[in-house]
C-alpha cells in the first residue's frame, strides 16, 4: 500500500498578512487559483487512493482543511496536540500506518509547495516508490538548483547516480548556506536543493527513527497503544507535549545510512516568500505583478496582492505591498524574509487579532 | 467692514485616496486635530465676525462643510455652479459683498493651508486691512522662504520696505520655478513664496477686474442683477459655465499697479502634498511619522497614515503609505506631485467609487 502524508501544521509567518494562524499558508490562493494544500492533494492522487492520504495538522487548521478540500473525511486527518517539528509529526503518521500495513510505503510531502510539471513529478514519485520498496533505504527528492539560492537546504550527491530520474546515494547535507557557499553549490554541479519531501517504507523511517531518536520512538509507543476515548486525547496531548521538537532532516536524514537522492527535474518552489511568490508571478512590460487592484505610476519590478482594494503605487520600485482584511504590508523585496520579525513582533504584543 | 472669504472649491487631490470629491482636503484631520477648514475659520474671527465669513464652494461640498463646522448659516455659503479658478471665484465674492458694503475690505483665504503662529498671523492681517484700506492698494502675503520649494510660486519684492510686518512694493510675480531658480531665489533674499492670501477693498478689486478682466466684470454684473429665484439659479449656472479659467494671480496680481507685498512670519504652509505633510509631522527617532496604525521594521523617514488598519513596514525608506476606505497609496517621497495623475488616470478611467 502506498500513503501519502502531507505536513499541514504550520503559518507560513513569511506571509503575512495574507497567513494567519486561522488562514495558514496552505490554503492561500497566491497565484489566483487553488489553495496550494489542494494543488499538493490533487497531483498525488494518481498515486495514492484519497482514503490513503494523511493530513498531519491541528485542531484549528482541520476544519479549514476541510473546508477548503470538502472530499477529505475526518479519517483522512492526523491531529497533533502541538506542533513539533517534522520528526515526531512524521513518526505520528508513521505509527498510525503501521497498524494498517507495516510494509507500505509512505510519500511525506510539505502542504505548501509548488510544482510545474506534474506528470514528471508523478513520474519521480512512481520511481522513489519503487526504489524505496525494494532498497528499503530513505529516499528524499533533490531538485537541480538555478539559482544560489540562500533560503533553502543543500544535499550533496555521490558520483554513483542511475536510472531516470537519477538516483543516487547522498555524501551530505548542508543547511541554508551563505551566498558565496550557496554560489560554490551552484556551480559545483553535485548539489541539490532539499525539497522536503520523502518517500521510504513505514518500517524502514520507524527503525531509523528507533536508532536515532529513541526518545521519540518511545513516546510514539506510547501514542500507538492508545485508543481513540477523550481520555486517550488527553493522554496524546500529554505525551506529545514532552517530545522534543527536532526535523526529520537534524533527527534522522543527516545521520542514517541508507539515504538516496532522487532528483526532481519537475519545476519546485516552496514558495517560502513573497519574494519567490512574486518570482513565480506574471509580470507585465515593467515587471510589475499583481493580484487585484493595482495602478501602477512611474513603477518597476513591484509586486501588489490586495484582492478588495485599489493599490497605486507612485514612483516605487522593487516593492511588495500586500492588503489584508486589518494589516498592509510594505516590504522591500530584498527583505521579504523579514515578513517574519513583523509576525514576531506581533506575537510579543499579543495581537492576536492580526495573527 | 471686513469679510473674510474662504475659498473651498478644491478637492486637493494630492490627498488622494485620503481626499475625494466628497471629502475634499480642507475637511481633512491631516494632524490628526481639526479640519483644515475649522482652523482657517477659527483663526480669523479675532478679525471678523462669523456673520462676515463667506464660504466660497460648491453644491456638494456646502453640507460636508456645515456638517464639520456647524455654527455656519446658509448666509455664509455662496455657491459656485462650476470652478472657474480663483478670479471668478474671488469676483462672484467681491459682488456680493458690495452689495452690502461697497468700502468693505475682503480677506482672501484658501481653506486648506496651515499656519503655525495664529497671533502672529492676526497682527500680520489687521495691519494689512489697515494698509489695504488706507492706501487702495492690493495686498498680498508674502512668506520669507526657508528652502528651495519648487512647488509654490514666487514674489519678488522692491527694496522700499517700511513699518512691521514689512510692507513694500511688488516687482514681479514668479511661477513654480524650477530647482535651479529655486535655489537662486532663495539666496537672493528679496524673494518670498505667493501664500495665495489676499487683502484689499471690494471696490479696488473690483475696479481691477473691470480693467484687467472686463469680460469676467460683465459676467459679474450679470450675476449681480440676479435675485434668488430658482430661475435665477438656472441663470446664474448659464451665465457661470461660459467665463473662463483664470487665476487672481494670473489675471489681475500679475498686471495690476498698485500691489503690494507684506511680510508674514507666522509660519506658513499650503500642506501641498503628502510629502509636507511628512515634513510637519512629529517623527520618531528613526524618522518615521505615523497616524494610526503602524509596525516599522528596519525602515525610516517613512510617512504611514492609517486610521483603521495596521501598516507593517520592512525595509523601506522615504516612502509614503496611506490607507483609505477603498484605496491604498505608497509613493515614494519624492514623487508625491505625482499622486495627482493617479487621480488623473482614475478620472479618465471614470473609476467613481475611487474619486
Amino acid at each position: 500500500m502506498i500513503y501519502s502524508v502531507i505536513m499541514a501544521g504550520g503559518v507560513g509567518s513569511r506571509f503575512w498578512p495574507l497567513s494567519r494562524r486561522r488562514n495558514p499558508k496552505h490554503l492561500l490562493s497566491l497565484f489566483d487559483d487553488e489553495p496550494l494544500i489542494s494543488e499538493t492533494i490533487n497531483r498525488i492522487l494518481p498515486v495514492t487512493s484519497l482514503e490513503n492520504v494523511i493530513i498531519v495538522t491541528n485542531g484549528t487548521q482541520a476544519p479549514l482543511i476541510s473546508k477548503a478540500y470538502p472530499a477529505l473525511q475526518p479519517s483522512n486527518f492526523l491531529i497533533e496536540p502541538v506542533g513539533r517539528n517534522t520528526a515526531p509529526c512524521i513518526g505520528l503518521a508513521a505509527v498510525k500506518i503501521r497498524k494498517a500495513d507495516p510494509e507500505a510505503v509512505m510519500i511525506v510531502l510539505p502542504a505548501d509547495h509548488l510544482i510545474d510539471d506534474i506528470p514528471e513529478f508523478q513520474r519521480c514519485i512512481r520511481r522513489a516508490v519503487e526504489v524505496a520498496s525494494e532498497e528499503k533505504c530513505l529516499m528524499t527528492i533533490g531538485i537541480p538548483p538555478t539559482r544560489p539560492e540562500t533560503g533553502y537546504g543543500y544535499i550533496q550527491r555521490n558520483s554513483d547516480s542511475r536510472g531516470e530520474p537519477k538516483v543516487c546515494t547522498v555524501k551530505t547535507f548542508a543547511e541554508k548556506p551563505p551566498l558565496a557557499t550557496a554560489e560554490r553549490f551552484l556551480e559545483s554541479g553535485d548539489f541539490y536543493w532539499n525539497s522536503g519531501i520523502f518517500i521510504w517504507r513505514v518500517d524502514e523511517i520507524l527503525r531509523q527513527i528507533e536508532e536515532y531518536l529513541p526518545e521519540l520512538y518511545q513516546r510514539l509507543l506510547e501514542i500507538e497503544s492508545l485508543g481513540d476515548s477523550p481520555q486517550s486525547v488527553k493522554t496524546l496531548r500529554r505525551i506529545y507535549r514532552r517530545i522534543n521538537n527536532i526535523s526529520i532532516d537534524y533527527g534522522v536524514m543527516e545521520r542514517a545510512e541508507h539515504v538516496k537522492l532522487i532528483e526532481g527535474n519537475f519545476g519546485w518552489s516552496d514558495v517560502g516568500s513573497w519574494e519567490e511568490a512574486y518570482r513565480r508571478s506574471k509580470k507585465d512590460n515593467s515587471g510589475n505583478a499583481f493580484l487585484g487592484g493595482h495602478l501602477f505610476i512611474d513603477s518597476k519590478n513591484c509586486y501588489v496582492n490586495s484582492p478588495k482594494k485599489l493599490v497605486a503605487v507612485v514612483g516605487m520600485e522593487d516593492v511588495i505591498i500586500v492588503e489584508s482584511r486589518n494589516a498592509v504590508l510594505v516590504c522591500s523585496r530584498d527583505k521579504s524574509q523579514d515578513v517574519k520579525q513583523v509576525v514576531e513582533k506581533l506575537e510579543r504584543m499579543n495581537a492576536k487579532r492580526l495573527l
